[in-house]
């Protein structure tokens, strides 16, 4: 039940930010609702592709879908009164859904016996997947692959569970506040993970 | 046989868009031949996977393949010249693909006892998938996300079908020759879905 | 045996063209990881979708993981340094692990009895998507379909292959050869596939 309510505000987090970024590309109401879709359910998606989890679970969201339409609607419909009051509450939400999701798809690899390769990819896709998906569409350079500390946390998530280290439901708890906490350090301090640019560099 | 002829209508039509946009990238003779191919075989294709339809009947498709690839070949060789004839039947054939297409994607759902959603889904993936996928490997925004109404109408026949509204033979034509107008309409009167734009507001 | 040598050479040098890449797009060390596996696995994993291959053998490939993991961190740790060695051997591992996957991807189809259309496919998506999906994710347009005769050789293993005129293991190696002697070729004689371009013409 409580994991329930973690990928509701999940879902509203992640279908919001793929609306916003539809918008800011000055997509039309199609695009809102694609960009949307494919944010709050593309990386499980693709991630139930890739680890060969039966497709019928994901048609069974129903009301999942039906809360990322309505919070698609609504930003759309207001979006310039309600989006000062979203901002304050974005990052939470999104942190949660990170959590929530990665955790989620990890446990989704476990019940297949899948090695802990399959684990941390599966909880990676399926936290970074559906904003990799969203920028694509929206031809950008996917942000999870340039900026902030973000997809980390999946791996994270993806090695507590796969290791078998986090494996009773006060385990799974504890998982989903670290990550929610480091996710939302790694925003406050603006960490961010090393690069290295060859542009430009003579070799 | 009927909608066999209304697929090959569309499999050409899909197959030239591609390419066409292939050649005005500057791509070369396998860039034409892989968005041709991916813009008439791509949604189907991404349709297949998401709503768990077995791939065999895919790859049955030989002849349709073999059309495709004459298709691309002959407006490869010939643009100029063939150029001027095909802007004509461009938008008619193309809103036979986009009606054949889409009713085809929600019919699949159908066989597989599958819920509304995944039937919505399925016919808007059938019709646009194929646009979308060409526009990503073309680096492009995907025109069906942002301009004219063309996805609606692949909304409409999964809903009609998904609902159970249209069942009979006589009912898929019917509906078959709904879509073609009012996709032909909407080009005629350059319809647009409603935008909300983001870009510079001070939120 | 000689095969998973193959192997291991086109998995190194294909994760290190991906990280190559991230680091020339000014990506972090997660999208270098992504960039390098995408181009590396990617191919594969599109092709078992498509032609609806188990996803468990895409699971077992731990020990080719762990060796694109490794060769992606030292060509990030050590860039410049590493760089003009690397150089050298680009091309060719590139040209061997092109001809491996190509091949490989082919005997895959060969398994599942499909026709000689999924054969070719499944070829070509393996030596050539991981590529794609790689400049897709850096915002590039996709290098495989506008420059180079690479994809060329492809399609000739997947119908040397599928036609069944390639059938015992001698006839493998020497398509093998055959394969990695054409792509050199080509990059040493710059060959170009024709190209048509439609840009600014009046039509």
């Amino acid at each position: 039940m409580t994991w329930e309510i973690f990928g509701i505000i999940g879902t509203i987090a992640f279908s919001i930010s793929g609306a916003i970024v539809a918008m800011e590309e000055e997509y039309d109401l199609f695009g809102v609702y694609i960009l949307g879709m494919a944010t709050a359910f593309g990386g499980g998606a693709i991630r139930n592709l890739l680890i060969g989890y039966p497709l019928d679970a994901f048609w069974k969201q129903d009301s999942l879908f039906q809360i990322a339409l309505l919070s698609m609607t609504i930003i759309f419909l207001f979006p310039n009164k309600l989006m000062k009051h979203w901002k304050r509450w974005e990052n939470i939400t999104d942190a949660i859904g990170l959590s929530a999701f990665s955790i989620q798809g990890a446990l989704y690899a476990q019940q297949l016996h899948l090695p802990i390769s399959a684990t941390i990819v599966a909880a990676v896709l399926t936290g970074t997947g559906g904003g990799m998906l969203r920028d694509i569409l929206a031809k950008r350079k996917p942000l999870v692959l340039r900026a902030e500390v973000y997809a980390l946390w999946t791996i994270l998530a993806g090695f507590a569970v796969g290791s078998g280290i986090v494996h009773t439901a006060v385990g799974m708890y504890g998982l989903f506040v670290l990550i929610v906490v480091c996710r939302m350090l790694s925003v406050q301090y603006n960490w961010k993970l090393p690069h290295k640019s060859l542009t430009n560099q003579p070799y």
